[in-house]
């Protein structure tokens, strides 16, 4: 099966990293094609950042449209443009934090979340509202590493990140740990080992998904909000999309 | 006082058409700066259309921040780019769908919504949702009349629009109604009469809040994730956000 | 405009202080009466001072129809007899709690509220869960400061609130603050400018949304649970209610 | 033990009817006091009515508080004054329409509610909405019956609400119905009878579990909202509650 | 009236020590029997515990039949086959976790509860959820004490639990407290001796409960998911059910 | 992978026909076994069947757990057992109802469930709550087709289910449907084809995640209330349980 990787910020090495993620976790068969927008910021860590990464995952579905992918992976935490996507494509998509949000909810009644910026965990809380999956989440963290220290600066990070897990977990009481960010998908294991308790990478889980949904023959409705977008006059450097 | 009103579509005779009942609806003394952004579709109507509109709307207050606005007010019933527009400004900034599901929340204990395209009504819901005034909202009911129609068959839209309103308003027992789209604007006086509850547009809901916010002297917080978003690179059409 | 404000205690100077803040908040040409109850507690703190002083507001509002009041503003932080004051007049009302809530949720994700006797905590959430805004609301603080020593020890009881409302906010993560009562109003400004996060005062919010309302033409919905009451017999004190 | 039913209209006949229902329903050592406020409507039928009501709930606590009831049941299916008369006094106090509630949580996973006028149901739904079980009801249906035609009309008044409640249980698909009003106390036997399904009124529900709590030896906390009102100057009518 | 009393799991001492407290609680002129299944779990602790002890609790609502109980009570704090025993009788029947649950939300306007193991608080949780009261309750706090402890060590885990009880209500500000399980009913008068707040035990308040629903004439619904079992083939141990 | 099926009815001919359809559902190199209890109800219909139906998931699970298996799934639409084998495995455990509602949220906004009896809707309702995902399912709908005739009248019981998510889907205004029976497992191709939407079946959902989660190399959580059930006597039919 064809698998289109969009990774919605603009950080080539970031792309490459996430790829590598993806591909380790891809089943058998699994051709992968990892993309980034043509535009926008280089990591995604505000409103600001999120509007326009949405904005270039429309772009790269379009884009890659001829290609016919079987499933689209969104990889940034805030899963941003996922619903954009799905108008653009009947093949599945699904976004990382979703992703990983469904498959903690199978392994623990409860699960928290450790991620990047604080100020992203809004996100990550109105994801976990619209999902209905709040409820099992006990708390999202943030621990205030920027996105592209994961890359700079990974030992100082991981242990950072692990005081961070090992505090959340106290707290919470929770069973699970879900990774809030694409780029913590390389500290997966590593940190499942030494914690104890299930570890979510949103990326492995995406692409895993993704799969399963392939092989169930599911694709995305054309009914009701995610049917193809109506046609219309578009402006400026996306003027193409409208025909 | 000045008041940067920004409409998320490209339609430039529907800016203008929002403008005039923004000033209609604006007490004294408001200055008004009607936009539009340089890119994207003419009107929003799907995910797609919203995603590339927030970066619009974005774009837009980055662009008109040297007039230095006391406030913002977005003008597509989506409320495209709120939250981003107010990390990049301490102004206060006002969704008109936002502002008109408070105002109806302060004149009765329950109201209806009728909008355009009914695969809109799920971005209504979300709002609701988030704002958590979906407890006051006892249904949001779609018309199928497209966006751009409004402005090019008032009459005919107008009947079919008091139609839909007074189903609704029998259907759920509502006292009052909210009208789901900018371009109804110019519908609300006449509707309010005809149906004998309030009717709120949320064009001139908003510009009255914004009015309200700046004489109080509130701001937008700078604390949490409104605080202005992170320096970093930026490419493509993009790059000049960087700095 | 005219707008009558009442307050639902029987205090006379707090009903002069509070009127002197919603003066102060108030926009050009609002011609303000502020009244309260001939019965009823001196402090509104618990639920027995609760449903007199909502009797108290539904007595004032009769007792000020003959002044054709433009707007009606509710100053206790409970918003005792908002509803009552609904069904007896068309003109909008608005409760200093509920104007407070709304401001804030226009100006950051989160907010927290500071109050007075910890024991009127369960007002504020219930008025919370039934707004919808419970969401956005991270925490209601009590600090035990009795209502009308925010009058008699105005220095003391400052700097109490002023370390209550900083440890709230460092707890919940909020981007904004509620003030708790109306004989808060006072602290507001000197408030925000030590705590550089955005600070609400109900009676000030309520005045201005309340001249929003007005400015907008809308006005109480007629229609369902707010139709003015069925005329009925009425005894004892109130017998003259009843016609 | 000694029950004190409080009915919050001021129309005695109706009081003695409740009084009757409540001596019918009781168990043997059942000491009855039925009183009525010195003041107020003759019905409860809207948020004014309730407001004064309420405050006569209160104004009866106190003035059988030489009596020492065991327990307080308050009969009118608003439940007005419900937390005040709690603070009032360490009995338990019981509210019909959350007792009639509870009750019917236990017989079924889901019930509908017939009450009188249709403006009444918001005021049941946050009744719901406070007390939890929302989520258990299905529906909250209005007959648009006056309270005192109960009384007036019982034939005609009889088969309207059979009508009501065949139609109710039809569409919600509810297990049990719950009858929305004190004065529809002396119709539940035989509603029961033609219905086939367990129907509750509140009144004799509240007078049974008021005596189970008594036999529990269970008492109102005093600690937290309910502890007793603090002392302070009252003013007016109520001068003499202040001490 | 006839109570059936079933503890769900197989310790022939802790069912008479249910049983003792159960009759201590009883009001005049109750007929006590209490059963336990002919399989199962020594305690229940756990999901695997708790599917055993429903099945069980079925077992004894059929096995009890003849003896045309007025009303069941289960007295395990997970209510397991609660659901279950409804649909074999149309006595009423209560859990003493929701009875335990609906007492306190007639007595405070927040509890806490203090159960066994921690693990066992998601049960718990789960119930208040589903109860709709999940919003009452400020904490369900686990001690690590085994079931079985209760009765073999009760000086020890009477300490243990009054210090977390006392820890309970400082850190959540609730008003009552629950007792969260069976065997903690003889530990409930002392409890509520020291800490000053009303504690309620499930097992008395079921069977207090119990016998107001028998007083009121109320039987189980028989409409809906609480109707009698289809009739069907049943094989092995339980093959005598299907007919 | 190995892959352990467990219907919880005892109707061999419906393992069968399940085991087939998770055969054809499964990816290359899955080994499945499909158990079926040793005792317990031919079909699951009501609270009854469901509460041994469970003691017979967990028995199944200890039964087979000398085989290893990779994953487990619970073929029967309440997902009942599924807490309790959780504690019995660290293999991942999926329920049908569970993973037909996740594949249904990646793939539309709202989704609609089509059932067997109404009663078992009660059922479905609970665990949508539970998970979270009630949120997006815009109603579950009964056939009132019993869960054996499926088998029994294959053509008839299609022409049924097809009508009723024809006017499901309509009613609801969803855009995917669920099958609400491992029965139903069959009907799923055919029915998608005729409906237009994606249709989702628990059972090939189940296999196909139970594959993703095993592929990622993720476990249930041995922390909290899934750690492994504490020792303890058990009696009866079930006293091998104990060590």
């Amino acid at each position: 099966m064809k698998l289109l990787l969009i990774n919605p910020n603009t950080t080539a090495s970031m792309t490459a990293t996430i790829a590598a993620a993806a591909r380790a976790a891809a089943g058998a068969g699994v051709e992968l094609r990892a993309v980034q927008p043509s535009f926008g910021p280089a990591s995604i860590e505000c409103h600001v950042d999120e509007v326009v990464g949405a904005a270039g995952v429309a772009e790269q579905v379009r884009a890659n449209a001829g290609w016919a992918p079987d499933a689209v992976v969104v990889a940034c935490f805030g899963d941003p443009g996922v619903d954009a996507a799905r108008e653009l494509t009947d093949a599945p998509v699904l976004g990382i934090a979703e992703a990983a949000f469904h498959a903690a909810s199978f392994l623990a009644t409860s699960f928290s979340v450790v991620t990047t910026l604080t100020r992203t965990c809004t996100t990550a809380e109105r994801l976990l509202q619209r999902s209905g999956l709040a409820a099992l989440c006990r708390g999202v963290h943030g621990t205030d590493i920027p996105v592209l220290d994961l890359e700079r600066e990974p030992q100082a990070t991981f242990a950072r990140i692990e005081a961070a897990a090992r505090e959340a977990l106290a707290r919470d009481g929770s069973g699970a740990l879900v990774l809030g960010c694409a780029g913590m998908a390389p500290l997966c294991a590593r940190l499942s080992d030494r914690l104890g308790v299930p570890v979510v990478d949103g990326v492995a889980a995406a692409v895993r998904f993704a799969e399963a949904l392939h092989g169930l023959g599911l694709r995305t409705s054309r009914r009701g909000d995610y049917a193809p977008p109506p046609p219309k006059p578009w402006a400026g450097w996306a003027s193409s999309w409208g025909g």
